[in-house]
């Protein structure tokens, strides 16, 4: 069986932006396997039933069915010991994800939401707003409204990033790692649905963000996404 | 020569109560390494000329000195590669303490700062009060002035950790590494400067805590502080 990561596509289905399916797209990558794409969208939670899980992203590989990017992680790691190593058998490098999911990403939706549901298809948009503008309690434009003033709040978010980057090329030090993955997730959703130029061009993270987006060949550059 | 550690402490010389110093402490108990304190104050900064620096953490092993919390963990690995891994080889681990110095300490020193004057010598205390002073730009009982109102705050900056927390004993995994070391730090000096209780009986994260007091024998937990 070929090896497949099913991952969330807009109504495009080049259009692929959620930050947890660009961590194993680039986990995948690091690891040097290929790995086709299957498209999947918000509302086909069927689909993902031989999962046993809800939501992408989720591997296929050969016989084995790992959902979640965490999880995907570790088990690279493990399947494939002789290829780089993607988390160094350090369980405290979750802390890096756990960081962009709690903070990062907390942060980026409440800037970017409101660019989403024009890149979903009309059954996703509907789901995608009803669902979201329930748990924000107000309408998807509200919830950005002011989103230029929040800018320098958001990059203030970014300080530990800035400590390591003053030193080192990635956050894994001379090379990339999971590390790089997880919060370089956050930064390319942001960059697949929305105009908002997050990052300013002196920022250590923006030369970062740069350097990620010419890996493996350009792999995250060259996608449907906004210039960032 | 002795293994030394300089360490920071108050007008009671077995009040340490720095969160780099505590790092370096509990990264040489885990690697089962003794080292004498070596009590350093603020303004004592001629007696580190032999470093070229002027802050601790120094330690001093046999004719090796080396200068700063990190260096010093990444020294250690380096040094003693047979004793049990602080860092797995993983530089992004550095995250965690620049997560902790660039949010965590910035977020305690403005509910902690004005209960550590009392603890050290006149001449410590007029120092660190106008410096500190001058940083904030108020007095130092201003700077803590609304504390309480500000703990909720705090303690949804330690959501990351709680990520973790729920899934494993430790940020290491099933055993503590660098990273609870560099958590801990902070947390330690708070309990060691202030009576103010930080966190609810009912978080992980104090439970945690708890378990990091009770590494090494005790180590951090038998010394002068409060209850925490």
């Amino acid at each position: 069986m070929a090896r497949q990561l099913y991952e969330l596509v807009g109504a495009d289905p080049a259009r692929r932006f959620s930050p947890f399916c660009w961590r194993a797209r680039m986990a995948l990558a690091h690891k040097g396997l290929e790995a086709e794409v299957v498209p999947w969208r918000f509302t086909e939670t069927d689909r993902l039933a031989f999962a046993r899980h809800d939501k992408v992203p989720v591997l296929v590989d050969g016989d084995r069915v790992v959902a979640d990017s965490w999880a995907i992680a570790a088990y690279l790691d493990q399947a494939y010991p002789d290829r780089p190593s993607l988390l160094h058998g350090a369980a405290a490098l979750r802390f890096v994800p756990a960081w962009a999911d709690t903070v990062l990403n907390a942060a980026l939706v409440r800037l970017i939401v409101s660019d989403i549901p024009p890149l979903l298809g009309p059954g996703e948009a509907a789901y995608f707003r009803t669902s979201r503008e329930a748990r924000f309690g107000m309408t998807l434009e509200a919830v950005t409204a002011d989103r230029e003033a929040r800018l320098p709040g958001f990059r203030a978010l970014l300080a530990p990033l800035r400590v390591l980057l003053g030193g080192q090329a990635f956050l894994g030090g001379a090379a990339p790692d999971y590390a790089d993955y997880a919060v370089f997730g956050s930064l390319q959703w942001a960059r697949c649905v929305s105009p908002l130029r997050l990052l300013e061009q002196d920022d250590a993270v923006h030369a970062w963000r740069a350097r990620m987006l010419d890996l493996f060949g350009g792999l995250a550059r060259d996608v449907p996404c906004f210039p960032g």
